[in-house]
């Protein structure tokens, strides 16, 4: 993935000893506009870097295209600058039902608001995940300080989020940084979809709280566990249950707390 | 505000010692729409509770309504279950121009999507920040503590975004709590904006990272201080910069860091 580089800007540092003029690394955020096939379709705040990874991985955990190969690329759109728009260009003879897509995005007045429909909308994409792997229960306690000694801007601005795809055996398959979680999570799955897809029998570790969204995105993608360094929503964790998922919340070295999946706890 | 109740659930915990069953507190998140006089304009995934406040808050952050007199009710759209839609009725004589008001969600395909181009679409309903007030330095490092002995959710869940308002004096004049950081914010400034606006003078603490958005909000508010406990992305600085805002991050008992607007720091 491309490397991003933070910002560096002058601060004043406040301390009990008195104010001192220094500089800090800022994490990048910018608009990018991404387009499906010409037609605009969302505007993501987001960190510079990795943009076709993040079109390809929103367009996949949206459910806007079902796997990798219904894009035929990811193009910037003529005439714009470096980073402003891109087009998600749709393989020959692949059609999007709009209907569907809107659905997913909940953005809709057609789609139901309560979460039992907010579920329904997810099961159009993401199948109920089939059983294993198992995991080691120290192994998983020692994944969120192996993302973090990969996470380079976290290191620097102290203020970011990150994704990280682990096999069960613990080895890191790749990591992605974003001012945005989801966006985070888009970056990773779309860097890893063109070597498998789905991504069956990963885990994957995000660094910050499981939301609703947070968990569709990896069930969308076929990751059968999801951990968190933070905790859960109510709703995150029923999706989950919904679609038998493992869901761990407070994932540290010293503990974690497992939601529901217990079946992948060995 | 209402006050907001976590779910109990069961789970298991696994530490070093082993596993053990027991119940945790989950934060609530369900999907709620927001019309604008009878046409669906957002759902928002929230924590259940103070509908009626993120709903007006949401109008006059993102720019919608331009003061709270220009909303005639927030009302619950009739045969929908509770919190599940709510219309905002705009007063008598007030017109919503669409494109202003998506340009300002980020949105349109007109809009430009650079980060020159966001600054520009917030400037719209933000205006420059009178000078003042001016902070003492412990005080403002007794905010977050002042904030989080507020936050009964937060100490029930671990796991959920708080946004607090503090006068110059540190009285603490309100605060909210979602699974969405944006969310807190709206509810905090809609509850706020009955009794005064625009919320001059107020300093905004929030528990995450100030990304545009979250300096979008307080801007648009009229707040003139803006702090997290965590850092700032570079656009949510050029942002807070380009209005006169004064923006902190890394605000904790034992300092912060001042990004910009240190005219307000004493």
């Amino acid at each position: 993935m491309t490397p991003v580089t933070p910002r560096l800007r002058p601060i004043t540092r406040y301390s009990e000893s008195g104010a001192e003029e220094t500089t800090d690394e800022l994490v990048e955020e910018a608009p990018v506009e991404f387009r499906l096939d010409g037609v605009p379709i969302a505007v993501l705040m987001r960190t510079p870097g990795d943009d076709e990874n993040l079109g390809l991985g929103f367009a996949l955990t949206e459910g806007i295209v079902l796997n990798p190969g219904e894009v035929a690329g990811i193009n910037r759109v003529e005439g714009s600058a470096e980073g402003d728009r891109y087009d998600i260009i749709l393989a020959d003879g692949v059609r999007v039902d709009p209907e569907q897509f809107r659905r997913n995005m909940f953005t809709s007045s057609s789609c139901g608001v309560c979460g039992k429909a907010s579920i329904d909308a997810v099961r159009v994409t993401a199948r109920t995940l089939p059983e294993g792997p198992v995991l080691d229960t120290e192994l998983l306690r020692s994944l969120p300080a192996a993302m973090q000694a990969s996470q380079t801007m976290f290191e620097r601005t102290g203020s970011v989020h990150g994704a990280a795809a682990f096999t069960p055996r613990g080895e890191l398959l790749g990591i992605a940084e974003d001012v945005g979680r989801h966006n985070a999570v888009d970056k990773l799955v779309g860097s890893l979809s063109g070597d498998r897809w789905p991504l069956t029998g990963l885990v994957l570790v995000v660094s910050g709280r499981l939301s609703f969204e947070m968990v569709q995105k990896a069930a969308v993608a076929g990751m059968p566990i999801i951990a968190g360094v933070s905790g859960a929503s109510s709703l995150a964790v029923e999706l989950g249950e919904e679609l038998g998922m493992t869901v761990i919340g407070f994932l540290r070295d010293d503990g974690f707390n497992l939601y529901c999946g217990k079946n992948r706890i060995g």
